[in-house]
Parts: C-alpha cells; structure tokens; sequence
C-alpha cells in the first residue's frame, strides 16, 4: 500500500527549487491576505473558531501585509510559496493560533481565490490603460481632422481618406477590446473559496458571506471545477493577444508613416532614439518594441492553453505555470498601452508631405468609375473604361487631372468638364454613409467616440 | 508612374492556383448570395438601380443558389473566388444588368459580410451542439447519481466525491463555454456592407435596411475597421480553443478511466475499435482523436493571430487566410461535441470496481483530520497526526477501518469509537456546502442544470 | 474483465466519420503499396510465407497501385484508412492470401513506414524548390550587380548597400533552411518496420533487407520509440516555419518596395492582381499571400507539438492528427517557394527612382563620421559631431553635399576638401571585409552562391 | 527632411524603462566583455588603434568584468543595456580611449555576437543535461533488466514489453535531441562580428583572427543576414521544445504509474510532496511541473517566430525581444532534465504490481494468433479466431491460462498443449528482432546506450 509523502525537509534542494512559486506568487500577497482575513472573519461569525482566534489571525496578518509592503519579509523559497511564507510569519507572530486559519480551506481554492482576485483588479485597469489610449488617438484624429491622406488596401494606394477616419479605425478595435475584457470579468467575477481541496469542505462555512466581503458577485456551483479551472486566465490571456495584435497594427504604420518613404509623421523625441554608430537616424523604437512584445503575448497565450490541455480533474501541480505568463501578459499589454498613449501625444502630422502625395491622383480611379456609374454605364463597365485611362495616362506619366477634354472623350463620350471636379475633397465628401470618411461622418464619429470613453 | 494591373488573363497558372480561394469559399455561397439579394434589393429602394433590375438580379442569384445546392454549377479557378463565380454565372444568365449589383460595394465589404453572417451562424449551432453534450453529462450524472469514487489531484486519490459531481464539473465548463460564444456573437452581429473596400461609398445607400433584411441588429461605424477587421474569427477560435481544452480534459479521463488499470467505465462499442493486430482491445479512440483535434484548434488560433499581426490597414491579401483555419475549427468543434455527446450517453459506469477502490480508505484522512479539528486540535497540528496514522498503517498494510481503537489512542487521545463513523459516504456528506460534492448539493446542481440546458 | 472491442460494422456512424483518416492518408498509398510490396519480398525470403504467396501479392499490390492512379478504386470510409482499403481490394483480388501479407507487421509500424517515406521524398523536393529559389534571387542581383540602394534598420535609411547584397542575404536564410532540411532527412532515414504493433516481431524477419529495399540508411533501434516517433514530422514542420518566417520577410519587402511611396521594384502583371473596384491598383497578392501562410505553418507546427504534449508509449489515436498538418505545411511551403522563385524573374528594379532617393546623403552620416576617425577622432566623439552637422543640415534642408567647406569646418577643423569624396559608391567600396557590401565582395559572394546552387 | 533624433536624456522615462534591457541582458555580460577584448586586440593588430589603446582597454575591460562577477557594478537603466553599461563604466575607468573600442563595430554585430556565443556554450550544456538523463534512464533499466510489464497502446494493454525497452524508448528520443542540439551548434557557430551596423565597416579588419580567438569555426558571408539572423534561436527553441515533448511524455507515464490504480513505481520521497489538507497524498510534483512547463517553452517557440515574422531587414528594435524567451527556455529546458535526471535515480520498481497485473493474460491474445499463423492459419484469420476466444474467456471471467484444452479446440483443432507454453515471458523472447523487446535485444541496445554516452 502507497504510504504518505515524507517530512519535506527531506526533498532534494534542486526539486525544492524547481517547485518553488514563491520567486514569482509573492506578487499576489495582497490578494492572499485580503481573502485570509475574510476567511478568518467568516469561520469565527459561523462559529468555526472563536472570535478571539478570528481577531488574533486578523491583526497578525495585516502586520505580515505591511511587512511585505515595506519589504521587511524575507521569503524562503523551502516555505514554497506565498501562502506558507504568510502562514509560517503568522506562526511567528501569534503561535498556534496560525494553525486554525487553514480550517474549511485548501491551497487550492485559496490559489484561486487569490488569482481571481488580481485577474479582476487587473483587468479593470487594463480597460483603463485602453482608454488612456483611445484618449489619446481621438486627439490625434481631432487635431487632424482636416487631413485627406491615401487610404491602402495591399498598401497601395487605393481612396482618400481622411487621416482622423484612419485613426478612429483603431479607436473601433480598441473599443472591441475593452468589451472583451469587460466580458472576461464577468467570468472572473466568480468566488471559489469553500471548495477546499476539491470536494467542498465539511464545516458550515457561509459562501455569500465571503463572496460579499471580497467583493464577488457569484459563488461557484462546483468544487471540482473551482480549483480546476483557469478560464478567466486564459481569456485573460486571448483577449490581451488580440489587443496585441492591434497595438502591433498601429505600430506598423507608425513605423511605415515614419520612414523617409512614407514620412507621414513625426514622432516626438522622446519616444525616439538614435543609432549607437548612425548618427542620422531617428528610430521608431517604441513602435518596434510594442510590435515585437506581441510574440511573448502570443507566447503566453499558447503556453497556458497547452498546460492546461488534457489535464484530468482536479488541481495538478501543472497549474502552478499558469502564474508568470499571466503576470508578463498583464505587465506587457499595460505597459505597452501605456506608452503608446504617452507617445502618440507626440506625433506630429507632415501635412505637406501628406498633400503632395495626394496630388498624383490615381487614387481617384474610384471616384473616376463611380462618375461613369452615375451617368448610367453598369460599374463592371466603368471599372474597366477606368482602367484604361489609368494606363493611359500612366504610359504618358500625366495625372488624371493633366488629361485633357478630349483625352476623356476617346474613353467614354459620357465624360463632360465636371470631371474636373472630381478631387480627394470631394472624394471624401461623397462617401457620406454611417461608416464613411466623410467629414460630416467623422465629426460624427469623434463625437460617439468622445461619449464612449466618458462611459 | 505606376501603371494598373493588366487583364487577369495573363496571371500567371501557378500564381492564380496559389492565390484562389475557390476550392474553400465555395463554402460561402448561401451567405454571398443573401447578402447579394439584400444589396439589390436595397439598391433599388434607394433608386440607385431600377426595380426592375434588382428583380433581374434576384432571380437570377435565386436560381444560382440552387444550381449550387444542387451541385450543377461547375466553379472555375480562374474566377478566384465565390463571389466572381457567383458574378460570372449571372452575367451568363441576365446579361449586362449584372454589372450593375457592385455598385456601391466591394469585395471587400462582401467577403467580411459572407464571414460575419457564416460565422453567426455556426456560433449559434455550436452553442446547439455544446447543449447536446451538456445533457449527455447531465443524464450520465442522474443515472449513477449515488455512486461515490475517488477524487484525484496530481492523480493520487484524494477525498472521495461523487461521479456526478464530477461529470458536473464538465456541466460548468461547458456552459462557459457557451456564455463565451453567445458574447463573441454579439460582437460579430454587426454589418459591414456598405463600406466599401475602404473608405464607404459615394451613393445614398440604406444600411439600416441592410441590416434588417440580413438579421444584424448593428452597423458597423468605421469603414475602414469594418473592411479590415477579422476580431470576430480570432474570437470564435479562440473560444473554440477553450472547448477543446474542456473536451481534451474529458477526454483524458475517460482514456484513463478505459483503462484495465483503473476500468471505471466502458464505453459502448460502437465508439471504440478493435486492433489490426491484439485481438484483446478495446481502444477509446473518439475520445483519443477528440484529444489530438485539440492541437489542430489551438494551432489555427495561432495561425490566425499571426496572419493579422502589423497588418497596416485596410485589407490585405494575406486575410485571405482566414477561411480555412476557420471552416476546420468549426467543423471540429463540432464534430468533437456531437460525437462526444453520443459517446457519453453509452458509457456504463463500473460500480462494482469503483466501489472495490474505494475500499483502500486512506482517501479518508482529510476526514479523519476533520475529526481531530472538530475535536479541538488545531487543523495543522490534526494533519500532521493523520501522516504519521497513515505511515503507521500503510507499513502494516492496513486500512484506516481495520486499526484497532488502541491504536487510534496512541496517536491522539481524541479518537473515540466514533472514528468509524467516518465512511466515503459520510464524507460526502459532510461536504455539504455551495458547489460541495454532498447529494443535497448535487440534487441541487441537476436540477440548476437542467434548466440551464432548457433556456 | 475487459472484453474485447466488438464486430467494427457496430460502429457508430458517426464516429466512423469522426475517426476515418481515408479521406486524407489516402495520399499516402504509394508509400503504402511499396512498403508492403517490400514487406513481402522479405517475408517469402526469410520462408516466413511461400514465394508463390509473395508473388501473388506482389501482383495483385502493383495492380491495386496502377488502379488508384488511375482514379479506379473507390476508397470506403467504412475500411476507415488506406492500410485497409488496400488490403481489402487484395482480398478481392486474390483471395484469402491477402491474410499472410499482415504477418509480422503492424498498422502502427506500417503508418510510420508510410509516413518516414513520405517525408523523405517531399524533404527532398522542399530542398529542390527552395534551390530555385535561391537561383532567381542570385539571378535578380547579378542582373542589377551595380545599384546601390538604402541599406535600413529600424525601416530607417541607415548605410548605402548593393542591391545584389540585400539579395543575397536572402540566399543564405534558404542556404540554412537547405542545411536543416538536409539534417531532419538523416533523422527521418531510419526504417521503422519490424517494429510491430509495438514490441517487435515474433518472426525471423530480415530488417536490413527492408532498409535496404526501400532505401533506408539506417534500421529503428526501439521498437516502442519506432511506432510512436513523430519527431521526424515536428522537426520537418519547424524548419518549415523557419523557412516561412523568411518568405515572410522577403515577401514584407517586396510589398514595400512595390508601394508607390517606396516605389523600388515592379512585380511582373503575371503575378500581380487588379482590385474589383479600384482600377488604378496593382496589388503584390502574392507576396501577400506568402506572407499570410506563415499563419499556417506556424499553427501546424504548433498544433502536432500540442498533439505529441505527454502522451505515453506507444501509439495512441491522438497521432492520427499528423497528418492534415503535415501534408499541408508540406504543400504550402513548396508552393509557396516555386510561385515565388517565378515572380521573383519578374521583377523589375526602378533604378531612377532608387538612384533618386539615394541622393538625399544623410545616410552617409556614418562614413563621415569614419572619414574623422580615421582622421584620429574616437569614434564615440566623431559620432557625436555628425549628429550635429546632420541636424544643422537637416535644418537648413540641405543635403550633405551641398554645405561649404566653411560650414564643415564650424563643426570639425578635421575636415578638408576631400569629404566631397565621399559618396555612396565609396560608401559602399570602403565595406570590403569578409561578408560586407563591397562590389568585389558582392561578386565573391555571387560566385559561392552559384557554387553552392550547383551542388 | 528628417532629423536625426535628439540627445537621449531626452527620452520620456517610461519609454526608455519600456525599451531597457539591461534588466535581461546584463546576462550576457561575459559574452560582452570576451567580445570586446577580442575586438579591441584585433584592432591594434590590424594598426586601426594604438596597441597602447587596445591595452588600456582590454585591462579595463577585465577590471569590469571582475566587478560585475563581484556585484560590484551597478547596472543603469537609463543607459539601455549591456554594451552602454560597460562602455559607460570603461569611460570612467580609462577616459576617452575607450571610445575606440567601438570602432569597425556596431550594437547590431555586437549583440549578434553576445546572442551566439551565449547559444553556443548553453547549447553544449543542454546536451550534457541530456546525458546526464540518460544516464539515469540507463542505470534503471539495468537495474531492473528482468521485469516484464504491459506494453500499451491507446493506454490499453497490448502485448508485454521489458520495462528496460520501455525506458530506452527515452533514450532514443534524447540521443535523437542531442543529435538536433549537435546541428543546431554547427549554425551558431559562426562569427558575426564585422559586419558593422548592416553594410560591413570601412576598417581592414581581420575577421579570421576574431573567429579564432573567439572559438568561432567560421565568418558569416553576408553582413545585412549577419545582423538581422536570429535562426539560431529559433532553432535552439524548436530543438528545447521537441526535447520538452519528450520529457512531458515521460513525465506522464511517471504520474500514471505513480497513481494508485497502476502503481507500478515510487517515486523516492526528495522528489514527490505531500498536500496541505490531505495527509496521505504522495505527488508527483516534479514530473507534473516538467509536463506543465511544456507549454512555456513552446509559448517561447511561438513567440519568436512571431516576433520574426516578415521583419525587414536589417536589425529592427522587435528583435531586443529574442532574449527573455531564450533565456527562460534554457533555464527551463536545462533545469527539467537536471531535476529528472536526480528523479529518475530515486525510482523504485513495484515489481510485485505490476507482476500481479500480468497474471491476466489477455495480453498474449496477439501471441495466440501468432502461434496459429505459425500453424499455417492467415494472420487476419488467426486474429478473429482469438477475438472470439478473448470474448468467451473474458465472458467467462477466465484468463487464456485458465481455459481448458477443449475449449481451446472449439475455436480452432491448431490449438494443442503447447499452447500453455505462451507466457510472458515467452513472449517478450519471442520478439528478437533488431529494436525488439527480447530480452537479448534489450542487452544490446544497454550496451549501445552506454557507448553512446560516452561518446
């Protein structure tokens, strides 16, 4: 018959530290207090342990909170993890008292309580690192607002835009984003503890008591589930990707705007930097960063969907990983709003450069078939007569403006002299559709936009 | 001066082969249809095409929809993709009236309105399917609602638990399963068409009207975001993604619980297979494949998230990408989820075995633990009692219940003849709090269950 | 006890569906039919079955052969894969014989028979295409040996380079890939049959003989390793990934380079496309599309990891899944190289307009800044004074060229009249070490790499 | 025209705390500071700078690394990372010489070169890790070369197997690593230093001697792929996440014959630990944590070649992100095996179990087809004749052993008394095929594996 796991002051120094969270768990020492003291109040209001134990376990573990704060606790990776380094300075503290806090509980749904309870704090202010951003974008867009750049699809230059439209594109996923998250909180919003090891425990604990004092809207319906489940880090973790991968979307076009090519924009210095050995250069760092740190979200992303892949219920040590990748996840995705907000205060938009782009004008091709369309030939038709004139002109290296009456004639006799008026203004103008880069449409825009972030 | 593309005719063979997505949008054509219907008609009520047109137009896609259902249209590489396929056809069938339904509209609004509506659907029936398991677990559960087992963490048996608390566990996961789907659909139910290939478009179109007549209760309020977006593909796949994970979990425990070493369960023949070569087995292959298909999820997650990475605005061909790794997530899931909820509702449960496992009753320290706690012992020092009881008898090769009351003494003086009251059954029993594995609680669970499946 | 898996016609429908590899390992069925057709040669030579058996066999397997390429056999999902369908339609075709073909072999053996073939051949083929490849890019550079263009980092203009250079630089990512292939091919040449289901064989079989056969170097040293081995697979879709993360990159240049803000190069029209309703486009959809299937590589590769993730010895179902990944990062990764290795002859570099952006000197900063160390400035102070004539310079909107001795002098006494001589053609002259830029080193590397093509 | 970027204390602080990394690569400190010795003797030795200079430098250079190995260098974030930071440090201790050292010289080779030496040295201490496993697995099997277990196939028992064949199945797969590790080398070791910034240095530089006096056995040919190559980390990471693959599965065959339904091993007390609540639990920590720490490594897999993709070239800031990953993979990958290799030696082999376990023999059911076939009967017919004996035994509740003659005879008139002969053992002898499980094959695949070693 299987006997019991030894004295652990026999385990081998290397698998001690290969097991140890406590390099990384003591992150959530405030989360563990905040729900070790709930604990204690509700296990004395039930009767489970006196009230005066309840006081004592109480007032020592606030002290230990204020410790680690001020960074008096040493921790010892032999105590494994954050809980036991509290529950052995409790010991200190008040002596066998400690030893009463871990009725009616488990390390495992207090691992859960205390990870859900730092996916919600964090999750609130990744939505508020969002908006810092949008913020920032629609000042942008509104400073701008005037600007008619080349919209792209395969980055070729395809219709005008206006540049606020293109910013608010970005406001738009940003704004998905923060429902993502708001929706992963509702998840999150869940409290586990009770569940004890897996079974649910066998004193009369009162749940709601404690969901009320931690501030969880719901209990969880099961035990085996509860200590089991890291959805709300995974979640966490997809949702953060995809506001990645449009943080990596604007990035990119910073760094194409900001290139001598381009040279749509100016990013301010301080978000620049220059070259160790070239001394002309002025780097979009920050935007090449943020571009790059979406493979390590990525990377988190894959890493906790693969842990968690075909692990039989309930808790396995496997879970311990779910921790750094979280935490690098939350630090990365904050961290990376944060600065692009700050940063994006800074561009400075090349008009100019800008406008003389606009004036080679094949990018009205559209509008050149849409003014065929609307004189009554088919749009398959016009698209192709366009086409032709495009080529045309190309051939002769003239713009379309710099073709004459009779030019347009011999492509199609429904060309007349309001051809001519025909301009990346009037282009914008036109396409006034709820969605549309029409001025009209964008000052409607920013206005929803401005509404949204004041929610 | 950059000159346009010339006649697609001269595309060269293996560029055209590489880049047509006939042979997997073709999978579209009910959607590209209908949102073709939708157009004309709108068009017309917006006078920007006659009437008379439109009703051309929509009795010509009508009857296309059913050479396709009927399997009578042949598709061509060289026309791409659905929509050009579906456009030829109609050419062919009403002549130059169909040039006129791509006015005011581009592929590109096209192809992410076929997406959205296809993906709101299938979420929908995926939510369908996910309820089938659901009752399948709820019924296996019911049906064997009093037998006890060993509850596992690291795989060592640890409290004793009910099988359908257990099975209910996997009743959690998926219902969030489903609260994930229904949130990513309600992203998802928003209408892009009417935004051109970018930038709107310069006719007085409905889209309000649109999205009346296609079932979406918004539009889209960015033009260039609604073109370029593909959120909602990440979304359901990474939602996806959590489902198998789910699935990959229960699927490793009835591998586990298929095993002559633990042969808790069989399930029924028609879901395992034989051997080419070892007469004897009994393979759980469905749950095996059901498994391994959750590399293939997580892998197309992948695919997608990197497919969009620093993708500048607005579309770019590399979104082409998207369809296929979404057509095999949906069709997996699925397929996994049906397959599965037949599966579970011819597995039989092994009483017999299960009760002869149960009969090694270290698994009830944690309740003898209790019993010194209630007693008075604080709960550290009660466990430290129980290892060393438990040493003592796993060396003698002894259960807990055949020590004798002396030898109880000699561990604590607090053990009385009450200690054998402490059976598998009352420590179920006793856990009877919130989401606890007691048969009050599980009650409790069914019924919230079932009326959980029935909303 | 455990019964055995009953009759297979008792099959669940559609489980049947869910678990039937035919409709994709059917690709495998040469590689089938030759190891089989081995498999008996070997079996009449070690008088394990009579020579007319073999005979029969062999007969009936080459005709079964000559019937599937011929698209004359109707493959049966109830017979589930291809080992089965075979042997079914050798029943048919000879008889109860068809029953000793199965002796001393496995479906576990024979599928990692299949399968180590099949990737033997198509690593051979990657290799092949990736050469033409690395032929049209030495083709490109030696054609335009001569143009200097912007040498970039950060997509900032950093240092004059040959064109040929920047080309070449590709040739040796696929040199590497060449190499790993080469590598993976020694792991994948190692014959696993003879391993059975399993353990090995009871049989005097002759594995030499079969390695020898069908073209193995080598023979599997472990059975259970043999059957249950996927290395091979992984380590062919890794370097496959690699290799598409570096068409990714030539792919993001070549988009770049063929926007009109760069403007740089012009892909043939055979390998461009049009825009539905943008006449004046010329989008690079194939460098898009390569760029875009790196997507799903990497989800290939992620997806067989995820598969292979702690499943325990031998063969287990999940590894069914090796499949659809494999077979499509294989075609995927082929296409990819060959549509690239004929766009990449269509192309046409614009050296006016790259000659025209060179003429902005600031990015011959860093050769002012060697011309004053090389007058005995520390590189560190030189840098610093550069930045400063850069900025002045910048200021004024001149060009390096255009400022006065005087204004040179204001900023360095080290200056004198020959800083006019430095150019990007000197520029680019003065890198002449070991793997620079210079025009001779460039013409070295030319014929290395022509060397190494040939090999 | 574009201006270069300001003086760098400029720089918005959370920018620059966003950008740092001498948090990480202060790691490299070593590999910085042999990297610039070596340079800094080049140059004197070409006559670039003064003999007098590189020996100033060179002491200072040593000085430093004394303090850093001492903790006596306090790291500065403001000055970036490693090269800065030591550049920075040498300025004071040897005033402005040390601005030479950063002639012919760009961050871009520089880091190039930290990153390889660095992958070189770790990449041999990986492969002697993997050894040291080895070593274990060899040791364990020799020690119980006797014992006779299931074989299993989809977790079902298939056919007997020697636990020692079983354990070498391991082996095969981490030679099969240090193989991957061993081609993985031969790429990173060549010299990138020299290659400048992007374009090669105007300086007659002597790449050869850099090379020897580093260990490198070769230059890189191509400066732009010099600086902007990270295929060797890639490479290392995809070789440390096939390796992380092998010890999950080992790692999960551990936990399973830990549990107590196999039981088939314990694993020694250093090595497993007990639980917070449950006094009797004996967990597998160690092979649970190697299992769930698969998934970081393969989310660093994912992350750079995410981070990689369809990056210009040359050096892009995205790329600073190569190291974290790396780093933790080495960590994660060397200290797995270290721990495993100490596990593996504590194993303990429950050979009562599992010899228990075998006394149910339907294991031999392919071993009774076997003797048929040797009696003349077709293999696929022999198979169905003991599907249909396994049935009625298993029916009867009878192992093979225990059925009489006569019922043998109702199933085939082959079956005589030597049909009592097939045992286990028998079996395991009978498969004496190269890689099979006989018990001779077994000793020389020991023999192997210890002449491998070492090798």
């Amino acid at each position: 018959m299987k006997k019991p796991s030894q004295n652990p002051s026999r385990i081998d120094k290397q698998a001690r530290d290969y097991g140890a969270s406590i390099p990384f768990d003591r992150r959530l020492y405030r989360q563990d207090i905040e729900g070790s003291i709930a604990h204690a109040r509700m296990l004395a209001k039930q009767g489970i342990i006196a009230g005066s134990d309840a006081a004592a376990i109480v007032k020592g573990l606030n002290s230990i909170g204020k410790e680690i704060e001020r960074g008096r606790l040493q921790f010892k990776v032999e105590l494994e993890d954050i809980h036991m380094n509290i529950e052995a300075r409790l010991f200190e503290k008040i002596g066998e008292t400690a030893g009463k806090l871990h009725t009616a509980r488990s390390r495992n749904d207090q691992m859960a309580l205390d990870l859900r309870l730092f996916v919600k704090e964090e999750t609130r202010k990744t939505i508020g690192t969002i908006t810092a951003l949008q913020i920032s974008l629609v000042e942008l867009a509104a400073a701008n607002k005037d600007v008619i750049m080349p919209g792209y699809t395969h980055l070729q230059q395809a219709q005008p835009v206006l540049l606020a439209h293109h910013l608010l594109a970005y406001f738009e996923m940003f704004q998905r984003d923060k429902e993502r998250f708001h929706d992963c909180l509702r998840r999150t919003d869940v409290l586990p503890l009770g569940s004890g090891a897996l079974a649910g425990v066998p004193y009369p604990i009162d749940r709601e008591f404690l969901a009320q004092q931690l501030g969880f809207s719901k209990v969880s319906t099961n035990s085996l589930d509860a200590v089991s489940d890291r959805d709300f880090i995974v979640e966490y973790e997809a949702a953060a990707a995809i506001a990645m991968m449009h943080l990596s979307r604007l990035a990119e076009e910073f760094i194409l705007w900001s290139s001598t090519e381009f040279d749509f924009i100016e990013i301010g210095d301080a978000f620049t930097t220059g070259s160790s050995i070239m001394p002309q250069k002025k780097n979009p760092d920050v935007a090449e960063l943020a571009r790059g740190k979406t493979g390590r979200v990525y990377g988190h992303l894959m890493g906790i969907l693969t842990i968690m892949k075909s692990l039989p219920l309930a808790y396995n040590r496997d879970m311990q990983e779910d921790k750094e990748g979280l935490f690098d996840t939350v630090d990365t995705l904050q961290a990376s709003l944060e600065v692009f907000a700050r940063m994006v205060r800074t561009v400075k938009v090349n008009t100019e450069r800008i406008a003389q782009v606009m004036k080679t004008d094949y990018i009205l091709a559209t509008d050149l078939a849409d003014y065929l369309v609307k004189k009554g030939m088919p749009f398959r038709k016009a698209h192709g007569v366009i086409a032709k004139l495009n080529e045309y002109a190309a051939t002769r290296g003239k713009t379309f403006r710099e073709l004459g009456r009779k030019e347009y004639r011999e492509f199609s006799p429904l060309f007349t002299g309001d051809v001519y008026d025909i301009t990346s203004a009037s282009s914008v103008t036109a396409r006034n559709v709820v969605g549309g880069t029409s001025p009209q449409q964008v000052a409607k825009a920013l206005r929803r936009a401005r509404r949204l972030i004041k929610r």
